[in-house]
């Protein structure tokens, strides 16, 4: 099996860069506030697995260039609506889709489009979630 | 409790035309040949299901204006993939997103990110539905 | 593929009635209050998806003819158990089960049984959703 | 804490008769071919599997008077589609329902009302699951 | 089908001890309290879930020789936060854990070891109860 | 925010080593065949997928101290069987869980215990899994 990987890298357009340092800068880039308190939670049960979610999400995923951070923050509300059980990251990234461009009107029609896949509970509690985060003064 | 509500349609640039008769323009638009599987797989255990399934996706929710058809299947693949327990319905909305003008690579990418949301087995689970799709001569 | 759909309609005992005022009727029969809250706190986030909401699940669904309320709460009540991710709207359907004749018993019988398909933890917090329902004035 | 339980338990109706004699009584009484076929299969991996199974599914709660078996039967073949990852169980269960005196139709109408409360998609393997029960010769 | 089963029964290593009362002093081993708890939760609305809870997972499952306490507790926090949907068993789980010798930084590995099974959201949920539980009082 | 985290990262126990060349070094140790087996069935899909696959979940979780190889292989197992939709996974380690010591009885064990927290239908699927890889020639 091929050990070298570096040249395989599609992420890394910025090869100076380190996975955390890219991945800091795209989670500024798409919802920087949310990431500082996420680092702030963990910072005393688990710092390392702030790192790993700097690094891996946004440093690795969130980066690659073949797919727009508007669809990608569409794909997150859909598939965390759909799961149902993951109401505090289904609100920050309601909230990080309407800082990538995502208007309100198609975060509310990407959430009701899952009550066909996942039922009506799940898109109702969604759209719950949603008016929660159109409230929030710095949404308004 | 208002009841006239045709007014507030969205979804009926049409007013002559049937729920059906929209979902069908729809879902052949989308995915006619998948559509009509279902319809005869349905017609001697439950018909009117076929019906519903055609009036209510298709004739009321991907007939909404304000949401376009590559955002709307790409929001599919990926809910399909982090829900992990509906292989079929994934690879019908692969090659539906693949219909409306979603490349390979943005498929592939939109699983890929799930591993982040729902796991690696769902991720990996989805890599795996989207090569049979990928496979299948009619997508070569 | 059949476009004219009408004489199928098992749902429809009234042809004159739309599916917003059959789905209303039936709503109201079943809990009206839920029904009227739900569509409250839709009108300024999701107006159209009340209006979904009341057209297809009761205009559509609990209005067909063969199988009755009470057997359809007891299986909403234990779907609902099981999958452990909604539980606001297990406790519109518990009010429900008991508004359609379903004794408490019955409800807490079929809560119960879903610790075998669904494990002790997803029976334990729909009992605890059912004790919530059970303690309200309305419910006495 | 009290220690003395058995004056509460209210399958027992039969005090001679133990749990595992009582189980395999009621699951002959609902599926008995599935219950064989479920105890030779664990034989040599985890027989004590198959007692417990026998003993709390069904010696503990189906034995339980406050619910009838059709009821019961609808509330599992509701609960397993929705949760959509339990395939070989749901086909058990429907043709346990068909065997305690549910109708096709019933069972068809069970599943597809779970279209509202885990999607289409479920409902959509779950009627897929019965048309292959309602195929096999022995419920032809 | 034999019906005498008393002699392949793993758990029964004192044959003059109800299974209740088997389940009882497991239950104080693991986790007293928590199981005071959950009988006094039910004593109004379900008095014999208490006894099935206390009989099947403690006096059967727990109580079985071959697989050690730590590890099971280990099993269970894995399982209940990749589920997503259980989280007060999940925090006596954890609470748990701690009491039959798995240390803290165990529990947060296992917990953060979900990541890659079933997300980051999945792990985060499950790192916030750990954070609960670590804080009171009692686990300081 | 710090940005200088490799003083932090408990995986690295030789700084000169990749975070692939460990994953892999970890992969081989705990399940070689099957890594290759994932690396070659996605080299024409998602390559970058089956580096990340091996640099996260190997590179980084399984990496770390901790937790020991036995206990982890515990937890994925449990925690696969109460997902219930990843089986091709949920064999993967299985076999692995035996690789790193773990017995059959103790995999049996474990997958049984999960009836309780995800109810019997995910242990039975989880049991004939174990079934399935027992079987294999080279478990023999």
């Amino acid at each position: 099996m091929n050990t070298n990987q570096s040249s395989t890298d599609q992420s890394n357009t910025n090869p100076s860069q380190s996975r955390y340092e890219r991945g800091l800068e795209k989670l500024r880039e798409i919802d920087g506030k949310a990431g500082e308190n996420v680092v702030a939670a963990l910072a005393d049960i688990a710092p390392d697995f702030a790192r790993y979610l700097i690094e891996f999400p946004f440093g690795d995923i969130y980066s690659r260039p073949n797919l727009d951070l508007r669809s990608r923050e569409i794909a997150v509300v859909a598939a965390l609506t759909a799961m149902g059980n993951a109401t505090p990251q289904l609100k920050v990234h309601i909230h990080a889709a309407l800082n990538v461009g995502v208007t309100r009107t198609e975060v509310v029609e990407t959430i009701m489009q899952m009550a066909v896949y996942a039922g009506f509970p799940a898109a109702l509690n969604g759209l719950m979630a949603a008016k929660d985060v159109f409230a929030q003064p710095a949404n308004a």
